[in-house]
């Protein structure tokens, strides 16, 4: 189970492919949901429950979904080790901005079932599939283009992205692991415009956001 | 006085335009900075000190700079009221990443010296000039196009960006505010590929990098 948090993002959860198994809310007469019984709770019981620090009005206990590969779906991302909740949270919702249907964890990214995760995400999540996979061996049998994001790569103004690719997003700290960028078909970066020194990179999320913006342009 | 905290950034703020009162690391020596003495502290006085759950090496005590306003800076950025100071410190942070030399802020905008925000924007308010002022009559009198984000502006990718102009990100919760708006010479916005539903908002933050790519490529 896990825990999802306000009236706006409980409402959306129907028209996804997760289920709901609980409802607990301080005005359930404001989340009206079909066949959903809601149990009503006290401001200070909510606070106990909520992971956040001024809980909003409801929570939902929902149900861990099994996790399916989907194929072909054009661009999608892979996260070599993301390790920030809210940088994970961040991309799910940069993904269903640009459509992306599909995200590709390493076994050592984020847990995006942490609440942090959930939360940064601002329902994103619904929309977007997770899948965690040992990613060497993914990528190496996977047939399209594999292109990371590396200080030392190509401008991705100067890119021609192909029509569809893998953009792997390494982590915070070391960036993409050896393993995996060797088996990259490219490498391209957001060039610095500005004074700031040459040890400076932009968060991963915002790389990333700066990237999909361009990538969506040529589209 | 305000906080600046870790090695990294203390050892760039020499070579910019704020003073430092005081110092104290639990290792002196790894930071060596001319005419600057370190007090040595333990680990628990440094714990105190912190704004950080997970301090670092060394605090220093700055000094609160005067402000001061630069003409002609080219792109530079607008803030009208933005609250959070996660948002403000990567905004100043992607002003120094593109090379934009000031920041121009609403009164009611969070204050970049929160730790807050020393903290998010990583070193880059040391070589981004950031001036608060009334917004409104600073705008009337500017005489560089003035070009606000809305969701209901042009789509960012058909729109000829001026080479010299202002961009105006508005709060997190209500934009911009009308008194702002009716100054705008252009809204421009983010186009939304996916399939999240039309209340959807991309962060503050990142709207501005997706747009400040843009831009840049553009130059």
């Amino acid at each position: 189970m896990f825990l999802v948090e306000g009236n706006k993002t409980i409402k959306e959860i129907p028209a996804s492919t997760y289920r709901i198994n609980e409802i607990f809310s301080v005005n359930p007469s404001d989340l009206i949901l079909e066949s959903q019984s809601i149990t009503p709770i006290s401001s200070a019981e909510l606070k106990k429950i909520s992971f956040l620090q001024h809980p909003k009005d409801s929570v939902a206990v929902c149900e861990l979904k099994e996790e399916s590969l989907l194929k072909e779906t054009g661009v999608q991302l892979i996260l070599d080790g993301i390790q920030d909740p809210g940088n994970l949270g961040t991309i799910i919702r940069l993904a269903d901005w640009f459509g992306i249907s599909q995200i590709i964890c390493s076994d050592d990214t984020a847990d995006f079932y942490n609440p942090k995760v959930i939360q940064a995400s601002m329902g994103s999540f619904l929309r977007v599939n997770i899948v965690y996979q040992d990613l060497e061996s993914y990528l190496a049998e996977n047939t399209q283009p594999i292109i990371g994001t590396d200080m030392n790569g190509t401008s991705f103004y100067e890119y021609p992205f192909p029509k569809n690719f893998n953009l792997v997003l390494g982590n915070e700290g070391n960036g993409i692991r050896p393993e995996i960028e060797k088996l990259l078909t490219d490498k391209i970066t957001v060039p610095r415009f500005g004074k700031s020194r040459a040890t400076e990179s932009l968060n991963v999320a915002m790389s990333a956001g700066i990237i999909l913006g361009q990538i969506f342009k040529q589209k």
